[in-house]
């Protein structure tokens, strides 16, 4: 059994990380932290969860554990030295926060205004995302656990542009997103009044945090459209794309056998589009392919994935398999 | 043309008193107060509505209106102050709050624990129930505006102990209400994530803040169970009476009689039980009779009206064209 | 008062229609139709609305009115049949289906595949879209009421054809629409199970039935991706459009001045996109505008609006009080 | 591994009983039906299912397999016959409907107006509640799998009833339940705009067809109230009873000691009452107590529970488990 620590229990990413814990079965839950609820047990907050106590950063022991999750708040001011220390003493990380999925640490300072506070440990970290980066991530002391909204985009696109399929670098990538998404945090968008039976775009253009990812794994230039949809969990992204004129939808279907052998990815037949309902509470990334015109090569690809699982949690423990030499979709199914 | 002014404009009551106020053809909005939006117009708030300038409560000038609402958060402690200004420039003013609507300053204290910060006030007001004190709203000069839930249970019930149908005093109300009840203030119970597709009961049993109200205006004893719907806007109640043995269907209904010319409550016919979405967005309280056993004179009725309406915002405007002397419907068809 | 008709009062628009009429002062409702609930009062079918009488369509006294609604299904067998009896008649009728939306019996036949069952009231007809065809409509005996969808894209892009801002014929019209768009009518994609706490794609590309409408008023080539939201009313469209190289967003802004006296066209200020909660149960369409990138000359409009309002029945009111000689807001506000 | 058979593959129980099957590691699942969608894969309908087939009912084969589930719409005049063929083959089977779950032939003449169809199935069936009849589940060949609001009764109120705690018999339920309890028929009551962001009552009083099972259960006498709420997954009920006067909430706590070692039945700690998400996706039902007066005994029960896991698929996968001899909560954790 390996032993695991999770720094940030009950956000809505600790919480669904705990219950894939719980069932999965080479792993035991050593610790995990919270900020107001320490002292609780996780049943206090949460009746029909387990007993596990939740204790301050300070009250968890670091050394008893051979993983840890931080899934912390982004910019949470404990979080560089919380991997450093980790790293030091030898554990294995898997970081939540965004804070380490650029490679580059110019990278970083120019598409955030200031320079990355840990550069070598952005270097050091492996972008967590199996698929593409599967011998990596076996290997890497720290990962970069994935955004939700980037996979959507990346996972679609990447075989596109290893076939060397695509003729305009510059994608529009139309994101729906569940509420579930902006965290636990109190916000007014978050608000029920003012995130229930309404729909909305925020941040659109080329401003959203994610955008990074998103242009470095698939080299594109990629325009980003998020919204905010009125359910709990799941994003669906709508992406224009053009390929090369004159390529058909089964030379593009080609160029998506790599992903033959992955579990967790699905490509809908011809005519069917994935739903939000098709991949909630489940890993599979699902995606459908429509052709729009041959002569022009526009397409247009629909993506859809569980944010909290796919998306956060579930992406992270996929990880933890490959960092702990388990089979890769142990607990997942 | 009155002149109006709304202190607390922005909150969802606030709002909606806006929206009918525009409508309303004999009235003309002055002022509107708000904290932190103070110096923005309205449709900077709320893009669809009126450029309405938003003061601070200091920058509203009292002597510029006929006819105040207070819709200020409960306890907000500059509301009595405010109150006594306004009454004794010789101002009409609707509160929304909970502060004036018992009549007894010692049955205020009893429930509440405490004393009434205002007892004088208190014993001024009139509960702005139309159907029940219209001559008293008319010549009013401070109303307490009604709660949303009670009017759930006070207009159904009311008919019944007026004609002496009750067998027993113990009536059950089990209400079940829309989000926007819990206003706009941020609050983990009105987050998204914790408030939508879910439902929950709270404060149930004899302890709702809203049970004096219920048990002043009907002399009964009520048990009342407050549920959280995952909804915007709504209550729908249903509530366990026992009356006389062996009352007819027909006799209970008799009993309504009295509400055949009000314009804002439906009593359904044989068969039919109201729903939320019948009474939301307008005035109506609805309601609908069951007969569960005539032998032991057990009965059902069900109940729904739109919080923000017949139970908050329209509810007031019903109480001020009484105030002022307009047509009581105006401005609420 | 001008004497109304409604053929189809039981569907989601014509609901809504009678709603509108009930609080209009200058008219008067005179029949209202329904297939299976003819012989009830519309207050037996919704408890709050008016007791008018529902009758069959032979019942209806096409001679008793001065105007006439036909809210049917799309292809409803008795619809041209009825049209051309209530214009040989002399009435005016305002039809919602997609029969007469579009000019040329040519387009037509090739958009569906086969001619149009009768043309002559094709080219007679004049598409019910005030902001564009006040004058037309005005004179108008046949006004075809605009689809729900195209205005979303008609609106905002109209004012930068006009102006000649557009670089790239090509735009993308991402749309996301609440599930009463569909109808009343059963069907799966309907049901609460499929439709609830998820979102979906259908129709994407080059296919929907409202692509028609988009492309004969704007003169531009149109990618349209529909979406289903988990919401009962509203449309909300991302649009992504390639103006000239280097126009900024003041000129972009200046282009909609013409739009600077319409009633129910809200252009927001930079920074602010519109939200569905905005515009649900309003009249306006909201529009925001986000500059991507200045020298390449990419925007995204965000749209939205009420789709059984600005987007069906208050759209068709509008034309009415044109047809009628009504100021064009009466009612409406 | 235990070969298993399900009848009604594609509706809501039969879905979630499929995806509990693939995860569960000792039964293999050998043949599936469907209507409408018999010839295709499971996959088709739901792209992130197995691939299993979906068979009619003639192709099934019945000796393949070990045990069934029958998950029917209730009345399907195919049952009887299946489940008698199923009997004699040697079968163990557990039915989903209602056919089966009185025990008195007598009962279900006098509640149903008319007489059994198979009284001597009746009488041999065991009603599918392992916390009160784990013994004979165990031993059956025939398994009435429980309604999903019943089991929200009986479970609260049985230890009360054991106890001898309860003073007056006539209880009131008032429950509220998720759409997906309505099945995945098409009817108005689930279309999408007739069932989303409104609440409802029906067949409330004496009426509904699940009374008889909680009255069997427990020997009270149940006043019923369903309400249908705008969420897909969950049902909570608010129950009303009279104790024996001045018991305090630690003897009725006491009286819940024989749910101790339940796996699935969680009594929440003073104070806490449960929410439908504390339950929606997993076997718990969940309990809350709140005592309103001690002098008189009333108290009221708030339980909790997954309609489609513990009160439906779940249920019988846990029967299934006694059954076949497996642990009990294998593959439901």
């Amino acid at each position: 059994m390996a032993r695991i620590g999770i720094y940030g229990a009950t956000g809505y990413t600790g919480y669904e990380l705990i219950k894939l814990l719980v069932r999965h079965p080479e792993v035991e839950l050593v610790f995990a932290t919270a900020r107001s609820d320490a002292g609780k047990r996780l049943s206090e907050v949460f009746p029909t969860m387990i007993d596990q106590p939740l204790v301050s950063v300070e009250q968890a022991d670091l050394h008893a554990v051979d993983l840890i999750f931080t899934c912390l708040p982004h910019n949470a001011p404990e979080l560089i030295p919380l991997v450093q220390r980790a790293l030091d003493a030898g554990k294995k990380l898997i970081d939540f926060s965004d804070t380490f999925r650029l490679n580059d640490p110019d990278d970083y300072a120019r598409r955030r205004g200031r320079p990355h506070p840990a550069p070598e440990l952005l270097v050091a970290a492996v972008y967590g995302l199996p698929e593409l980066h599967r011998e990596a991530i076996r290997h890497a002391q720290l990962v970069a656990n994935t955004g939700c909204y980037p996979l959507t985009a990346i996972l679609p696109l990447w075989p596109l542009v290893k076939a060397g399929l695509i003729a305009d670098p510059e994608v529009i990538v139309d994101s729906k997103s569940g509420v579930s998404g902006a965290g636990r945090s109190l916000a007014l968008k978050s608000h029920f009044g003012e995130a229930h039976e309404t729909f909305s775009a925020y941040n659109i253009g080329r401003v959203h945090r994610h955008l990074g990812e998103m242009e470095q794994e698939t080299g594109l230039q990629i325009i980003f459209s998020p919204h905010l949809l009125p359910v709990y969990r799941g994003i669906l992204s709508t992406i224009y794309v053009k390929l090369q004129p004159g390529i058909s939808a089964d030379q593009v279907r080609a160029a998506y056998a790599l992903y033959r052998d992955e579990p967790f990815i699905k490509l809908l037949p011809e005519g069917r589009l994935p739903e939000l309902r098709h991949v909630q509470q489940t890993m599979y990334l699902a995606m459908g392919l429509q052709q729009v015109d041959l002569a022009s090569g526009r397409y247009i690809i629909v993506s859809a994935l569980d944010n909290l699982l796919k998306g956060a949690s579930g992406q992270a423990v996929q990880s933890m398999n490959l960092m702990l030499g388990f089979p890769e979709p142990l607990g997942l199914i």
